[in-house]
């Protein structure tokens, strides 16, 4: 399965693309989507670029499935306003493209990628390159977008494992499961 | 020229469309774009609803500019990040249909449309009703929504006698105008 990975920003996008298949994981692509040659104040410009950029991702690297981080309410309101502002928009380009999207927050990405979840940002970088044997570090924004794609494999496989058990256990299970899925 | 105007929500986006001619406006539609049918927390599929329908009223109307409330940081900073992801949605499907966007505030509409900017709902929806000769009284979601439309066709006339005048003045009146276009 190819997972696109999300992780969305109103100046910076990072996106990540994994192929799974079964315990074994390929890098595809990462790179970021950028509106900051666009005035602060053009919000509409901006949620336009990073609309279509991901739309131009989904479109090159035909992913089957989405993974975004999920955004919490900041110190400063008027951040919080932005962030969810460009994060609509980044949710709604994925849906747009027909991509199932799941969700998880920094801490399950970090668990997942490093193995808890006061990971630094360093430590993010460094495991993800080493998981998908990539030449150089990842750029902070790639490396979390790519993060989150490990993040849906890993909660991907947990279900498939799971499926084998007795339905009711698997519900049961379920419910713990790493992200939610839409 | 046909306006568009969108009031934004998670749950309820109000629409309405006018067309303006000099100073005669005509209504053309309204109504809401609703995602109450979907689960509270599937986020994802309540942005693909108010994405897709905005983009349904868009083809069907063909509107030639978008005005839209700016939303401002709520007491709770929850809802703050809910209603920016659906505005952020919002816009990415005016911008995606390809339109200028204008951005205004609840204040500014209540100033076009009732005269001052303590109006209540129901005066809004009164005078929506009144300066449109609609034959019964909106609902407030399209009613604040018609209203964002005049505001954008009043603001419009401005522009228009503004153009008459010398190209200095008109930037130093530009500044002051009752909106951001884009």
């Amino acid at each position: 399965m190819r997972i696109l990975g999300i992780d969305p920003g109103l100046q910076t996008t990072g996106f990540g693309v994994l192929d799974v298949q079964g315990q074994a994981m390929r890098y595809v692509a990462s790179g970021t989507i950028r509106t900051t040659g666009l005035a602060l104040g053009d919000l509409p410009g901006r949620l336009k670029l990073l609309f279509d950029g991901i739309g131009e991702v989904a479109a090159r690297y035909q992913p089957e499935a989405a993974a975004v981080e999920i955004v919490f309410v900041n110190a400063n309101p008027q951040s919080t306003l932005l962030l969810g502002q460009a994060r609509g928009a980044a949710l709604a380009a994925l849906v747009n493209a027909g991509l199932p999207v799941a969700e998880y927050t920094a801490l399950q990405m970090k668990k997942a990628v490093v193995g808890h979840g006061r990971a630094a940002k360093p430590q993010v970088q460094a495991m993800v390159q080493r998981l998908l044997q990539l030449p150089g570090l990842p750029g902070t924004d790639a490396a979390d977008a790519l993060g989150l794609a490990i993040t849906h494999a890993h909660a991907g496989a947990v279900m498939a494992r799971l499926s084998e058990v007795a339905p009711l256990q698997r519900r049961q299970h379920a419910l713990y499961r790493a992200g939610r899925s839409y």
